[in-house]
């Protein structure tokens, strides 16, 4: 492959749209400047390259084993984890206190997109281990980080997020995994987990499990969840490892992801399973949100990097490969043409180019609100919008992303069917985006659910306010008029149909009210892009007039990739928006004895 | 799993929609009756769920395998081809004069949706040589069918179709196998062959293939291909077998669709290859298309079929899965509910019914539209309007069954990502369906580019009296009015729609007008989708008032299906409208520097 993500497109939107470089004006990232940053992802790319995508395929082809109880996996996992944890991948965005690098969380991201580009399975390793680690360096005693960040950030030990039971998936507060308190500063931990990635694995010398579990007595529901650290191999006064009875029973084989496994976790089959608790009894689910956020996030920008290789590997393809003639060439003795040149072709680049950088944009928009609630600069207006905007940033490239990787299938035609080519990975490695971190019809709940009406709605205003402040802008810009206008059309629409929903909230009728959340979430992700890509077009028109050549198309590119996302995608906002106000609770009056025949 | 298909919904399309016992009044039907129609259902479904389901994910998790030339199969491939072959399941559809037992088309479709539901790769071998057979029947000399048919018929001798090469993928002009006439009854053949189905296999004697190649001195491009038959070994006059220098050179590693190889084909290394032309000289596409129109429609069977079976899995699963709680519940120690009860879920099954049963229910009108020319009854009219359809029949599943297949995944949650479920195999073997036998975007040109144009428009004017119709009807009957309005508006819209694009086509500018091809037919399926809905809900909102209760559910059903469509995908029509009147060449005028950063 040529490339898997485009560095030019990254450092388009980090400095052009961004201006993330004005980040290092504040004191904790007074360090940094745009130099660091850039020299911080071109060792990331080149890392990417040269590393992490030549055994992309490999990792796919050759998945983990599950030999007696031991997670054998790839060889090239360990020396990822050990190299990665030494060049400092697994904790830059820490504090110094922890070793890390103070770097901003837009700048992590972009890191993440560019290791999830190369291999998404590989990377996983390096960024479950530092969702761990960040649990710990938040809510964990002093005692707890001594113990365990310094061997998680150097690689030495994975980290994991042990959540999922057999009959607690999407339904979290029916988690059953026991705790109880010895009394000798540690729990008796009995239970089981399932779909635990990177659960176990014979790369690292010790499995540090973040795992959610219910101490005895403690009340019912979500209210009754504590969060524990359950390592593998308990470490002695002495500093030995012993193991601490957490075996791993089996892997899951898998559509795709296969480079990781996820494991089912069988804790206190001997009785002799200790866990430690992390932060104040019951309060483990708010603690393991904290950290869920920085996952759904991760899950998007996964899904984003994934597409977007994928469409790289089309482009690439579609730039090579000789087929068919100009529909108005009638001599069949003249030359084939490179695919690209057909217009359905370039129709299907385009829409995989308008929804990856559309995604990655609002990826980084996000991003850097949390950056800024960071510095506090205009801290609680920065949370809200960024938590608004969490179940998009999750789900949009998740949904879409299965639409644009098997577009770059269908754009190599019978050879994307193949493994000869990477694509039908991709199309099989996104396919967990939707599913893991919370569903999509989980994200929908939260949205709807949740986000739009907390303070009164303040967070959707909030956001709503951004998107207007770029439609203004827009529409003073003569070439960009229409899309301004047709966006504002769109924002009233949702709006409208917000207000349509929230009446029915008025009702008291829960079910009907939250019936359609995954179609308000679609709507949602269609409005934010076109917010997204309006937010590009005024950047790039602005420049195209004292831009070089290179640069120029790099920016007429843009304008015409804005321009493919207004005509094609963003119409789909107003079907939603019609099947959002006439969808008259038929989702709630089905019934099961209804699908029987 | 329970089922992969409905019988009770193929017989309401059959013969309360589609009223196809009437056939049997034609003489070529005249030996059947409601009554062999229903057991030869009945047979197939019991050999679908017996026989080739319970080797579904055996054969995609031990795929064939090459070794030295052979192409080693699953052994219930040998077994199938000669019981299917016995029992007369590849010449079904056949005259008499072959053995066959002239059944309808509607009802070979019934079989095969069954077939593809319960094991798409298995049910291949056999529709593969069917089609090849038939090709033979219609265009062979007697020679030829006399020496082919009855192996072939008997499952003893596999057929394939052969026209891709590694130049001529879509672009079939291009192909450059050549044939040398020798003057003594056969062509010596030289070329290569990429992507044959079943172009090998140990589980038969002999492999047939219809193959696509130009004879020297040909005119180029479409107009000097000629149809020759090539078998691996040919026949010697004293009946033994003969190696005819057809070499399998490899086979592909594939996404899905892994039960059936997928080879490339060497012709003639040993300058011992020979080719017996079928019919007359470079005529050859026009026979292939022939069979191709078949090809086609089965490729929208098969891909109705996964999808059908993938949306009965889920359906199974969400009623026995229990999580989660109602909204309105608040109490914790509640029981979980099955995941049927949540309107998401719902919702999803809703979506993939709707879809699935759509799209059978457009693949039988079809069918019997070429029922109705066989006997001869208005056969010009149902000839035109069934090979306007057949771009959709093909396309709309193929395409929304990737979105189907996914929703199933997405019913299991993290289940559906594993390999303990059947869903995410359908999902990898349905992927093939928008790929082979013409790409989707070969289908939006044979749409618009010839079928929408052809006559002056007339298939496009009978069609759309045929909706119109349903439309009327429809209207008429209280329940169903509001939908046959929202029929006749969407109706309207895809008339504005391609006046706008046959005023371009005035222009001359073939590139333009074709551009947004695929675009169309998605709208076409939309709108086609939609009649066969409101034909369906005619039919059960007349049947409901006098049926029994099990009945009453059935029919409730539907309505509330027709329903879901009418909310949810019908308002797609719309937006795609927009966009194909507001694209503006966008996808013509681009290029591929702008692509570039």
């Amino acid at each position: 492959m040529e490339k898997v993500v485009s560095r030019r497109n990254i450092k388009f939107l980090l400095y052009e749209v961004f201006g993330v470089e004005d980040l290092t004006k504040y004191e904790y990232f007074e360090d940094h400047s745009q130099e660091t940053f850039d020299m911080i992802i071109d060792t990331a790319y080149k890392l990417g390259m040269d590393f992490m995508y030549p055994v992309f395929q490999e990792m796919d082809a050759n998945p983990p084993e599950y030999v007696d109880g031991i997670v054998k996996t790839h060889p090239i996992v360990k020396t990822t984890m050990r190299d990665f944890g030494r060049d400092g991948w697994i904790n830059a965005p820490m504090a110094y206190e922890y070793g890390g690098q103070q770097i901003p969380q837009v700048i992590q991201n972009v890191i993440q997109f560019i290791f999830t580009a190369s291999n998404y399975s590989l990377g996983a390793y390096v960024s479950l281990t530092r969702g761990a680690a960040d649990l710990i360096v938040h809510h964990g005693s002093q005692e707890q980080k001594d113990l365990y960040l310094e061997k998680m950030f150097a690689g030495e030990w994975q980290g994991t997020m042990a959540l999922t039971e057999p009959d607690a998936g999407s339904s979290l507060s029916d988690i059953k995994t026991s705790a109880e308190d010895t009394g000798e500063g540690y729990y008796k931990i009995k239970g089981q987990k399932i779909f635990i990635s990177a659960g176990d694995t014979d790369a690292v010398d010790n499995t540090i499990h973040m795992m959610l579990g219910r101490i005895k007595g403690a009340p019912a529901g979500v209210k009754g969840i504590s969060l524990f650290i359950v390592p593998k191999y308990r470490i002695k006064d002495n500093g030995d490892l012993e193991y601490n009875d957490v075996f791993c029973a089996g892997i899951e084989h898998k559509l795709g992801y296969k480079g990781s496994p996820i494991c089912q976790l069988s804790m206190g089959d001997e009785g002799d399973c200790r866990g430690y608790l992390v932060g104040e009894a019951n309060k483990g689910l708010a603690y393991m949100f904290q950290m869920m956020n920085e996952k759904r996030i991760g899950v998007g920008i996964g899904a984003t990097g994934k597409a977007t290789a994928a469409y790289y590997a089309a482009l690439e393809y579609a730039n090579q490969r000789l087929q068919g003639r100009p529909l108005n060439e009638k001599d069949p003795n003249s030359p084939q043409i490179p695919i690209i040149k057909h217009a359905d072709v370039k129709r299907m680049l385009l829409f995989q180019r308008a929804i990856c950088e559309g995604a990655l944009s609002l990826a980084l928009q996000n991003a850097k609100y949390r950056d800024l609630v960071k510095v506090g600069e205009d801290a609680e207006k920065f949370d809200l919008i960024s938590d608004l905007m969490i179940p998009v940033v999750k789900t949009y490239p998740s949904e879409m992303g299965i639409l644009t990787t098997s577009t770059a299938i269908q754009c190599l035609g019978g050879y994307g069917f193949c493994r000869d080519f990477p694509v039908e990975q991709y199309y099989r490695d996104i396919r967990i985006d939707t599913l893991h971190e919370g569903t999509t019809g989980v994200q929908g709940q939260d949205l709807l659910g949740r986000k739009v009406t907390m303070k009164g709605g303040k967070a959707y205003q909030l956001a709503m306010e951004e998107v207007r402040k770029t439609i203004e802008e827009a529409a003073s810009i003569d070439e960009l008029k229409a899309y301004a206008a047709q966006l504002k059309d769109a924002q009233q629409v949702f709006s409208d149909v917000t207000d349509y929903l929230l009446a029915i909230k008025e009702t008291g009728d829960k079910e009907k009210f939250q019936a359609d959340a995954s179609v308000y979430l679609e709507m949602a992700g269609v409005l934010f892009i076109g917010w997204q890509w309006l937010l590009q077009a005024v950047v790039a028109i602005k420049a195209l007039p004292t831009a070089i050549d290179v640069d120029k198309n790099f920016y007429q590119g843009k304008l015409m990739t804005c321009q493919y996302f207004f005509k094609y995608e963003m119409p789909k906002l107003e079907s939603l928006g019609k099947t959002l106000k006439t969808s008259d609770g038929l989702t709630v009056a089905m019934n099961a004895a209804l699908f029987e025949d």
